[in-house]
Formats: structure tokens, C-alpha cells, sequence
């Protein structure tokens, strides 16, 4: 029998199935670094360990926390041998919250539930839904969140399973989300954190151009990928497509998004959590991405913290008109990403 | 209103004015490992946490100091969105003294004053000189230097300020140089540093090629104009310029010819000041980096460390002649960096 | 008399000679957090602090070991300047022992003492054979080699020395090995380490094709290759070899396939030794890498711990029928890398 793992297939996930995913990974300042030579972020808390401690979230002696998408990346990557090693396609994700921010020194574990299964109409292969949960070396819940990705059948012979659908928010209500303990936006430094705008200044309906641009390249992307141990052959290896060419994990356009939206967004200081998101066009090296930004709701959620609920849209060029869809409804050109979340911000 | 950056135009700065720079950032292992894979450096100080506790930097229980110049890119990557974000051009440096070494754990923020400005005779833009401190955590002086820029006017129509210009030291004295308190040579591990030669063993005039190049490539300039937050667009956009190339951020070449004059200057441990530099010509990847060096000056600084002014020069292609002007007095081809620092040395 | 160094050459060694290498090098968490973005490592004692203080190897508070494949290559690079500077190829390793893990925090220093000439019949080269020690700050051993290169002559008119051969072991005994202080894989989680295939479920004669693929980049190899201080020209300088490419350090194809070796042998956590390799042929950017395993031997070597002897092949596309040599002999094309090691397992 083959030793190496050839990934779960849709015959082999039932509803209430618990699968405990390998490799802890103990979060370090090596990953902070990397991840600020990767990405264009310059958002306070992440970047100063006595900005963190002026709105509570580490002690003055630190370590401050790390971005929360290096919790999230790391988290994801564990699931992906298990879940889609075998996936046809990321169909989209719900409910991502995050718990408590991530800190040097803070080993992340991960297990997912199977929620939910449907097996499409081909026979070939089923949609599986899961909810994921990181866990820190305390057993404290670090983030959750559901996806659901189209997986192969092995054996396409074989009967469908019951369809269970799951019910999923979407979106997340402001009274669903998590504030950090000890977050107080009461003595926050506009200055530090490079803009003035504060919740008040974000209306719904607004958008936001976020001006910059970044063009793609492979040994980064990998060198991203990897960071978060996700091995989705695609991604490195060129006699894995047809075209030769890597495709680029749907993950590291969110994280250039998100940095490229500090111009504008800049005291969005931390995400509460994702209301969902498309991957709407793969990126590919040598690609232009810029972002957009819509202001989709807000909410007030303690004496110094406002919540923003977000539109961050990803572009290969940049589309000042920061249309979303054509007539018709489909994503307009260029459109690589829609990810709806909520920030936090200083009121 | 836009809530995005637009930089400051010429007519936005008022000599006298002070800008507190945002994003204060804290400095950590992980910038140390990752200078160390973006350029070839091998001081000793920075590298083994013995040796700089050896020679009074550290103590026993670390951390070591950081090379200079991770903090130097910190520092000076704080003023770009406020100072040249509508340059046209980076036109020089003066006066850069290192205060005390930086150690990660520590928290650099930089604010600049306006202390000189020079409407251009063709009135679209100026020249504007600041003079920027970066302190840590504790309110002390980390480093400070004065630079000038030209930066474009937003509105054309408006009257020229009145022309001061700064009285600006070239080259700083040796009397000028900071010593870090501790620094004590006198038990100096030649051995270990890699190179037998002292101080005494340099003399004025002598020039020294220091034989192996580095060829260029785009991820790396990125990852680490990245790493310093440095957010010009001309360095990740192949889109913001005419030719598609993107320019490399001129302290990469710095860091590079630095890490390259290792072979020939090991015993050179400090940067104690910059005196002045100019990026004579753009670099590209694809450029195979060289460097040479020449002993511009010396002088006795305590009983165990001398002080080495040395001029850095980089080049594309290498130039065993070491030529740095052509008979007309035109930097010759090739030359990309001319740098005039003082170096600490062990006697 | 010029400054830099020209390394040695075969007349400059003699047998008995030892050498202290320079640039001692403190590990840090950013060179496991580089390590795990340049390598898909996913082996769950560098992983993870709780998974390595549940076997022994740290405190509950870590830190937690590196890959012993950091330690080697830091080690390693410290020679390079001075053995293997004018080295016309790199011949073989032998008798490598990995005394005790190394963490971050830990200072290396290398020394290497002459063991063996040869001048070749030519008279224009010969072969050194160095053992090579790396100690941490505590003067102890991490670990000790020998290997061999064939090195030019400076002065093709000298007389040969006495020819000195070494007598290698070729391969170390499992009685050879040391297991770490401490190590107990008695309550071993396979669950978190990610594969239950524990020492009896290996037999001697089993190969293992590891599966995935990484196709290498320029900026990738050389990022490693620095971060190990490893200075040959070769691998950076696109002007330094006919052919305008840069050869890839062979240290990273190891790595690499060290790394891809997971998908199959997940629990071989540690390797004990390497009892030889050879660097069958240069790899070069956008070859694509693969490896597979071949179980050559095992030894029970505590009641919790067993160490497997393998064979790792890499080779340049897949070989799915892991063919090492043609029949004539010779290694069959495309491979790589033949690299003969002991892990230690969970039994």
C-alpha cells in the first residue's frame, strides 16, 4: 500500500465526520517578517509592538500580535491535505470569525467538521461543506470558519449520500463578532497609524480606490505559500497544468488586497471576520493587482471600537470606475477577488 | 474628499515644519534572517551574538545588534509617503550619524523637519531638504540624517518661498562620530571577524576591488523594499513606468555593495555615519552588481577603535580599473552607487 | 598585496593543518520561518513547540528545534571561504553526525582539520579530505563531518605531498548514531505529525515515490544559499559561468528533497546522520524536482526510537519507475541527487 497520502475524495466524508488535521505550527517573528516582505502592509498594530500595547492587545514588554491573515493562512493550509487535496474547485467560505488575535509563540492547530454534502447531478463528483476551527496551546478557540469545495469521487460508481445543506449566515451579524479583549481605541494614535479617518468618516455606499499597484511574481507567491504549509500542487509546480503556468493561491490576493487597502483604510486596524468571498479569476505571475474597497455597513460595537463591514475587490489593472459587475451580473473583467468582511476601527 | 495618500507637493512644506512620520515599526529576528538572504553579509557583529557581546554590544543573554543599515531602510522607508512620494528625483544625502545600534525588540519611529527649500527656475517644482531623527522606544536618538529631494508643485500658479538653503556638513569630522557606548575592540577576534586586517593596515588613497557580483533579480529588490515599508510605486508596478522595468530602490544597491565589501573590509563592523551618497544611475534586474572601495580618510576615535572614511562605489559590470569619473569629470559607465561613509574599526 | 581572499589552494593544505572558519552565526526563528517559506517542510518537531517538547527535544516553553538541515548548511558555509573557494568540484560527504539539535538562540562556529591529500596525476589539482566540526556556545559538538574536493593548484610546479587517505566509514553504524538527549517518542502523536506509517511498518528494500514536484527559481536558491553565508560566485552571478546561468547550491536540492520526502515519510522527524551523497548532476532555474526513497536499512536504537537508513533520490522530473543507475551502470538520467541517511523514527 502507497505510503503517501492521496487526499480524501467525496465517498469519504460523511456529515458529523471530525477530522483532526496534521502539523501544529508554532507562529514566530520570522513569520511577521515574511509576511511584511511579501505584502505592502503597514497597519500599526501588526507593525509596533507599543502601538499594540497602547490599545490593549499586548503588554508593554509584547510580543505584539501578527497580522490576522497570517492566523488564517496558517489555519487554512492544515485543512488543505485532508479537504482539497482532491478539490475541482474553492466554492466559497462563511462565517470566518476571528476569536483572539494570534501572538509570537502561539502554537495553531486545526480540525474540521463536516457540515454538510450534495452530491452533483454528474455523479462524478459532490460539494463538501466543513467548518474549520484553530485552536491555540491553550485550547482556546483562535478563528472558525466554513467552506464548502467540490471534490472528486474515487469510485463514481458508488451511491449519493444524503444531501445535508448547512445553514450558514451571510453575513455575520455585528453582534456575531468577537472584540479582542482588552481592545480600547480610546487613546489611539491617528498619527502613528498614518490616516485621520476615523469610523465616523465611512459612510455605506462609499467606495474607495486604493491607488497602488503590485505586479505578481512566482518566487514570492511561493515562498508565501509554502510559509503557510499548504502543498496544492498547482501552486509550484509548471508540469501541474497544462499551461505550464503556476496558479497562484487564491489566499495570497487577499493578502495583497488587504495591504494595498491600508491606503485609505488605514485604521481598519484588525478583521473580525469574513462574511464570505470568490475567488472570481485565477491570477498568474506577471499580473498587475490593485484594489477597491465599498463600504457595506457599520456598526458601533463598544465605546471606542466602530465595525466596518467591507467590499475589498481585487483587480488585475486597475479599474478606477470600481465596477463590480457588468449588466448582465457577472463579474466584470479583471475582477480577481470579492471578499466581504468586517474591520475594526477607532470611532 | 479622497481618503487616500496623495503625498505632499513643493508647495506643501514650510521650512520650519515637522512631519511625525507614521507607522512606527519594531524590529525583530526575522528582518535579521531576512537581510541575511537578500545580500551576502558576513560581519560578525551582526551574525553571532558572541562576538557582539565580545566587543561590548550585547550582553551575554543578547539580542545582538542589527546591521546598520536594516535600520537606516526602517527609518528612511517612514519618510517616503510624507516626503517623496511626489519626488522626481532623490538628489542627495548628508550628515546620516548612527546614535546607538539597533537590537530587535526595539520600536523605530522617524519624524522629519523642513530645513531648507529652493523653488526650481522653471517653477513646477522644488527642491525641499529635511532633516530626519529616528528614535525608539525609549525617546532616544536610534539615527538621524538630512536628505533632498526634488518634488513636483501641485498648483504651478503659486509664488516661489523665499530660498533657504541648509548648512550641511561634507563630510562629517571624526570628532562628529558617535561612538556606541561600550564599544571596546581591545579583545577583537580577528579570527573569527574573518580578515587579519586592522585599521592601521588601510591607508589613505589605497583602493580595494572587492571581486564578486550579484546579479539582480525582481523578487528580491521587492521582498526587501517591502520589508522597510517603502511604498513608492515605481519599485512593484511594472505598469508605472513607460518601459515596464521596475526600478530598484536605491538602498538596495547600498545594502548590496556593503554586503559585497565584506570580502576586502570584514573588519570594517560599523557604519558610524554617511556623509553622502548619490545613486548615480537606475538598476535593474538583470544588473550583476560589483563593488570597489576607496580610504578616503582615518582617524583615531578611542584606544581600541579607529574610524575608516571610505567611499563605496557600486558598479554594473566589473571594473578592475576601479575608475569612478570619466577625464570630463562624468561618473564613468557602470557606476550605479558613490557612497561616503565612516566605518569602525578594531586598531 | 591584496586585501581580499583568494582562498586556499591544494598546496596551502597539509595534513594535521586545522582550520578555524570564520563567522560564527546565531540561529534565529527567521531562518525557520525562511526555511518553511523556501522548503515545503512540514516535518512536525520544527513545526510546532508542543510537538517537540512532547518528544523531549525542548522546554513547554521552547524553543523548539530547527531542521537539522539549517544547522547543517550554517555549518557548512562557514568552510566554503576557506576549503572549497577554488574547489574544482565537490566530491563527497561521509561520516556526517548530528550530535544534538540545534534551537534558535544557539551560536555556531566551525573548524575543519586536514585528514587526507591527494594530488591528482595531472599535477594541476588534488583532492583534501576535511573532517569538519560545528560547535554551539557552549563549546559542544551539534555536529561533525568529512568530505572531500578536488581543489586547484596555485603553483602547478610543486612537488606532490605524501598521499594520505583517510579511512571514512561508509555507512555509519547504527551504534555510530546519538540520539538526542531526552528524545522519547513514547507517546508519539501521529496524528499531529501526519501519517500513522510508524519504523516496523518500513521494510528494507520498500521505495517510496514521494510525489510532488517544485519547479526552482533564481531568487528562491539564492535567498538559501545566502542565508547559509555560502559565497561561491557560482551560484549568484550570472557572469561566472559560460553558460550565463547561476548553478544551484547543491545543499538546496537537498533541502528540497528532504522537504518533498514528507509525503511518504512524515515521521523520519530527525535525521541522524548522512553516511554519504553525491551530487549526480547541476541543477539549474525551472528544473522541476521530485524525489523518491529507498528504505537501504533500520536499527532498533531505543525502546520508542528506530532509525531507517535511506536512500533520497531527487531527480529532474518525476521517475515513477525509480530507476537510480542505467544498466550500465551510470545514474540514469535526471537524477539529481543520491544522498544516503539515518533517521530516527517513532517505532
Amino acid at each position: 500500500m502507497s505510503k503517501t497520502n492521496a487526499g480524501n475524495f467525496f465517498e469519504d466524508f460523511a456529515v458529523g465526520q471530525v477530522i483532526e488535521h496534521s502539523t501544529p505550527r508554532t507562529v514566530t517573528e520570522g513569520d511577521r517578517a515574511l509576511y511584511g516582505a511579501l505584502y505592502p502592509t503597514r497597519f500599526a498594530v501588526p507593525s509596533s509592538q507599543m502601538f499594540a500595547a497602547s490599545v490593549g492587545l499586548c503588554s508593554a514588554e509584547g510580543p505584539h500580535p501578527v497580522e490576522d491573515l497570517i492566523a488564517f493562512h496558517i489555519a487554512f493550509g492544515k485543512t488543505v491535505p485532508d479537504i482539497s487535496l482532491n478539490a475541482v474547485a474553492n466554492l466559497g467560505y462563511a462565517e470566518l470569525r476571528f476569536h483572539q488575535p494570534v501572538h509570537p509563540g502561539d502554537t495553531l492547530s486545526t480540525k474540521s467538521e463536516v457540515i454538510g454534502l450534495k452530491q452533483n447531478s454528474n455523479g462524478r463528483s459532490g460539494v463538501v461543506y466543513v467548518r474549520s476551527t484553530a485552536t491555540n496551546q491553550r485550547g482556546e478557540v483562535a478563528l472558525d470558519w466554513c467552506r464548502w469545495v467540490m471534490v472528486h469521487k474515487r469510485d463514481t460508481g458508488l451511491e449519493a449520500p444524503e444531501t445535508v445543506l448547512p445553514d450558514l449566515k451571510k453575513p455575520l451579524a455585528p453582534e456575531d463578532l468577537v472584540i479582542p479583549a482588552g481592545l480600547d481605541f480610546s487613546s489611539y494614535d491617528f498619527v502613528a497609524a498614518g490616516e485621520p479617518h476615523r469610523f465616523d468618516d465611512y459612510a455605506v455606499g462609499e467606495t474607495i480606490d486604493h491607488v497602488d499597484g503590485v505586479t505578481l511574481t512566482d518566487p514570492e507567491h511561493m515562498l508565501a505559500t509554502r510559509l503557510w504549509q499548504n502543498t496544492a500542487k498547482v501552486h509550484f509546480n509548471t508540469e501541474a497544468r497544462p499551461d505550464g503556468n503556476r496558479l497562484i493561491y487564491g489566499g495570497h490576493v487577499i493578502s495583497m488586497a488587504r495591504a494595498l487597502s491600508f491606503n485609505g483604510l488605514a485604521n481598519a486596524q484588525l478583521i473580525a471576520a469574513v462574511n464570505g468571498g470568490s475567488h472570481v479569476a485565477p491570477a498568474f505571475a506577471g499580473d498587475t493587482v490593485y484594489a477597491w474597497s465599498e463600504v457595506l455597513d457599520s456598526a458601533e460595537v463598544s465605546d471606542s471600537v466602530g465595525a466596518l463591514r467591507l467590499r475589498l475587490v481585487a483587480t488585475k489593472g486597475r479599474d478606477e470606475s470600481m465596477t463590480l459587475r457588468k449588466e448582465e451580473g457577472e463579474y466584470a473583467d479583471g475582477v480577481l477577488l470579492d471578499l466581504d468582511y468586517w474591520a475594526l476601527m477607532p470611532r
